[in-house]
């Protein structure tokens, strides 16, 4: 019913996750709004993002260079490492600008009910630049789930030798939540992991 | 801090309606994980969409023809005409199947308060039709709404002279809803166009 190049548009936004059929509808009529010059940009970097962007040689971290922006940067302090699931936590971090040591970006979290394993989450390559960097400090920095807590005792398992600091971030009730609509795990956490006040 | 290609893609997402940044990040990356073919495809169908399609010469539905699928159908009913504020409703009609007559898409609804004022939307195309094709019903399929209104009672009042039933679609409680949700507008109207149970 829809002309062949609306219908091919609406399909494409259908790809993309949480976007169902009103949605995607609604952003292919959109299109026909914009700029020639902003489609030809969208259609352009559409086509470019998977050719140009890859994984940091060091990191994992998603780069266009052979070296991300961070391994890449020697002012960066080495004495820390992050340890994310995945590239967006980097520039969460990086956007709040408060950590300035490395970071290494794992295969995502172990799950073994979807399946995932150890072996899948890209460990050795971390666990290479550990023995190889000297770091005195591992934080985990995984959302609080069953997910972010198996991988961290995971690893903290295998490193449980080495001289090496482990640390995860702290977990609670966040700022300005309203206390009626905080989990009773997080609460159950927050309570657990008090602090004095001082 | 992005690679300029992620940047691009997350400004391009940035473009259309109701993206704000922390999506277009989410679905920038998730471009990532697109297969190629799907890139290919959606990267040539937003090219595509501006170029191939334009109004139809008739009823101004987006089509990528002369004349759109429906006024380019011998087999659709010529008495009646559905006047309609985009052409999204048309394919939302379609979708139904019920309405076997012809369609005119205007260029939105008059809402003065937004500038948009009664010369702004192509009366006269409509006008010049109505002069041909002697419809003997014209149906006002506008959103319930001070525009849907406006835009009705300023048509109804240009045909008053030619003998054409002028109708609109009922508005009342929607089917499935909990009458606690439904806005008074909405209720005084279903009150007042109350239909005899037969």
């Amino acid at each position: 019913m829809y002309p062949d190049s609306i219908k091919n548009l609406v399909e494409s936004f259908k790809y993309l996750p949480g976007i169902g059929e009103k949605t995607a509808e609604r952003l292919a009529f959109s299109i026909l709004e914009l700029e020639d010059e902003q489609i030809e940009m969208f259609s352009d970097s559409l086509k470019e993002v998977k050719k140009k962007i890859h994984k940091c040689r060091k990191c994992n971290t998603l780069t266009d260079q052979d070296l991300c922006f961070v391994c890449s940067d020697p002012t960066r302090e080495g004495k820390t490492i992050c340890v994310v699931e995945d590239t967006k936590s980097v520039f969460l971090f990086e956007k709040l600008g408060m950590f300035h040591g490395k970071y290494h970006v794992l295969d995502g979290l172990i799950s073994p009910l979807d399946g995932i394993n150890p072996e899948d989450i890209g460990l050795n390559k971390l666990l290479d630049r550990i023995n190889e960097e000297k770091f005195e400090e591992i934080i985990f920095a995984f959302k609080p789930s069953i997910e972010g807590e198996t991988t961290s005792l995971y690893i903290k398992k295998i490193l449980e030798d080495l001289n090496i600091k482990i640390t995860r971030l702290a977990s609670g009730v966040p700022i300005g939540a309203d206390m009626e609509y905080v989990d009773s795990l997080t609460l159950e956490r927050a309570l657990n992991d008090r602090k004095v006040i001082e």
